[in-house]
């Protein structure tokens, strides 16, 4: 069999090929299979199938692998390789893809494979970890074509046809014109050359002055920016106008995507917002139980208000029943809120500091929903029990809770924000505490005030 | 003032111009604020001064303005305006934000504007309406250059040199060459036309049996397209090879990042996936009670449970302050397992019908971090009241229930992706329930058996 076959789990192709110590079988295998094939299947490879694989492949293979699969399943087997196959295979790879690879290892092997590294290599990818996540800087690459200023279009054109195939790679689609010390003086989009004659000094069909942007540049304002412009690709400079690299738009979106799935898993308690059941059992148990042992903690001050409220429970302890209704429908209104205060801080609709404006909305809409949902509760405690206090004791409850909710649940993303916390890790349980504690308060608290009626 | 004064909030300048009647301050305003900015203006209007906005826009501003604007809070204002300048508005914005603008009015709105449109146009829209929601056919563009094929590479240079102006919009990587009847024969790239021979042939030149896709294809299909190639845009074709249009990558990857915040947005009952604080608060309000309401029923059957054993309650009323806790902490653990097989469905790293698969490695986790869970829960229920089987009770129930809430939040969107039934809306509550359920028959089923070690 040489050619692979599609019909068949790719993993269990790779078992197949790793038992015949067929090596050649696995390159086809990487060559032929989509990224997200190779991706599942390293994630679905026992733990020894994966080791043998790390130990099997040769460095210009795992190039090619770690160029396909997501690093984040792919990086780990760097660190089952030996360590000088590791270096090779690493100081292969893009320059763009080199850096989450080392991201997604253990500090020790990094630091291993670092070392063996040239000083330069060393040295580049040290600068591009120093930026922060998602910045300019941490997403350019310095995969573009550039051209001295002094020349003619035809110049260019030569340049370009001759490195045709070097430059396949780079999907180019603009040429930066640099004068001296590598300063960024204009762009030549291919449709210049295209349209330009070919005498034309470069000087004249580049487009001057272009927008550019500096490493420090936010996620944010780089999609804002592709927002606003048909461009593919921005050009970085530092603040002598010396040219680093070129962030794409490509690049940008797919940061975007990134993001807004990690936003999602953070959400959902997956500390980092990313996991795989790829991942090793013991990496993937400890960050789902960090998170759940500190909502444990947190829940304990909610359940600390019902202790306070036994001797009501005991008097009336159809009240019990009401007790998770209330606190899953306020936990429920709140979230809605954060979900849509988080989307709205992302897109920039409102500043972290408009805890006015949120208010105002929030507190309309949990006036409103707050009533309707405590009208229904009210009125399901009235048909149960046939006792009006009751209705009245778990409907107001809900009522007012629903508004704390809603309104804790707007402004809770923006304070997290202002205080640099991720609010989308921790405006959740947050939330919940909050809306538990004080519902609790609400309905054990009307309970007792009424407690003669409803007894 | 001519300029507008960025310092300043865009929606005060706009509210400014109108107060004035100024009409060409507020087009120098939609030119030179940026998308979001617009978008956020509009939805920060005061009603009464958005329909002053629709009745004073000229179409052609209000054209500008559909370009820049998110559609969503675009939209409704055409519903404000004349309805012949509505359509003249509708008519003159670019096809693929036509069919957004359209689906984001009121049926009747819509109506009345398409009815006013040429029957070509009209024919154009609905055809585009029929395919399904990021299909290739709902985010194809009929922006693209095309050439026939019996011509030279000069002749195609000639067409788009004559044309630039107008194919500046179209972002023109591609020249798609058209056989007889439209039927799509093969690709130039703009290097082509740049590196290759004026007298070339056409046929020659171009890159023949160039990749396609149909209008049927999904956004995943196509995110996977343009995850292993390098291409800016793909061909749309029907059964007959005639071209239809072209998807663009860019287009792809926003629809790709859209569906992703749609599905946060839904994980937290927000029905769909979307809500900017600026829609009118009947809307907002009215979305997420639906989702609450359901969620209030479905709460019903957690406390009939705690209704069942209200003796039991009564008898050890310390047991209320624990199944808020259980309740809470097996949505949670969940929950997480919800986001993570949410997640690899998109990925396509799971298929909905790989249940043992999901099972295997959640019940593992499940086993862990329950036993961890529980564990903690016990040492705190028997420090609290120094009761071994009180501990025994709380700590075993919390234990099994998290293995029960781990397995069913990993296998539940699989079951509902199955169903056709959209995970993102409806995993988490009847994660919920079922998780109440049992957690609260663990709890009270144990203490009942337990009753007289514990009482």
């Amino acid at each position: 069999m040489d050619a692979t076959d599609i019909s068949r789990e790719p993993w269990k192709e790779i078992e197949d090929a790793l038992d015949r110590g067929d090596t050649q079988q696995i390159r086809t295998i990487i060559e032929s299979r989509s990224n997200a094939e190779l991706t599942q299947a390293v994630g679905r490879l026992h733990y020894q199938a994966r080791q043998r694989l790390a130990l099997s492949l040769p460095p210009r293979d795992m190039v090619k692998f770690l160029h396909k699969a997501d690093p984040l399943v792919s990086a780990p087997l760097l660190a089952l390789m030996k360590p000088e196959n590791a270096a090779l295979a690493v100081a292969g790879v893009r320059e763009d893809i080199r850096q989450s690879v080392l991201k997604n290892l253990p500090d020790g092997d990094s630091r291993i494979i670092m070392a063996s590294l040239s000083p330069a290599e060393r040295k580049a990818i040290q600068r591009r970890l120093s930026y922060l996540t998602n910045s300019a800087g941490a997403l350019m690459t310095s995969h573009f074509v550039s051209h001295s200023i002094d020349a003619t279009v035809g110049d260019v054109i030569d340049k370009l046809r001759k490195n045709a195939e070097e430059y396949a790679d780079y999907e180019v689609q603009y040429v930066y014109v640099l004068g001296e010390n590598e300063k960024l003086e204009g762009v030549l989009r291919l449709r210049d050359l295209l349209f330009k004659d070919a005498r034309n000094p470069v000087r004249e069909a580049m487009i001057a002055e272009p927008a550019q942007c500096h490493p420090e540049a936010s996620l944010e304002e780089m999609i804002a920016f592709f927002e606003e412009r048909a461009f593919f690709a921005v050009p970085v400079v530092d603040g002598q106008s010396v040219m680093l690299g070129i962030v794409s738009r490509k690049i940008v979106l797919r940061a975007a995507t990134v993001r807004a799935n990690n936003t999602m898993m953070k959400l959902h308690g997956i500390i980092g917002g990313e996991e795989y059941r790829s991942m090793p059992l013991g990496t993937r148990s400890l960050r789902r139980l960090s998170w759940l042992t500190v909502n444990i903690f947190l829940n304990l001050l909610a359940a600390g208000v019902i202790v306070l409220f036994e001797d009501t429970l005991l008097r009336v302890i159809s009240l019990a029943a009401f007790l998770p209704i209330i606190s899953d429908m306020s936990g429920n209104a709140g979230n809605q809120a954060v979900a849509v205060s988080l989307r709205e801080l992302t897109l920039r609709l409102i500043r972290p500091a408009e805890f006015g404006y949120v208010l105002l909305k929030e507190s309309a809409l949990g006036l409103i929903n707050g009533l309707a949902l405590g009208l229904l509760l009210g009125i399901m405690a009235l048909i149960w029990k046939g006792n009006l206090w009751l209705g009245l004791v778990a409907g107001g409850a809900l009522a007012i809770n629903t508004i704390v909710a809603v309104c804790a649940g707007g402004i809770l993303p923006l304070a997290l924000r202002r205080l640099k916390v991720d609010p989308a890790l921790v405006a959740s349980p947050v939330l919940t505490t909050v809306t538990d504690v004080s519902g609790f308060l609400f309905t054990l608290g009307f309970a007792t005030l009424a407690l003669d009626w409803i007894a």
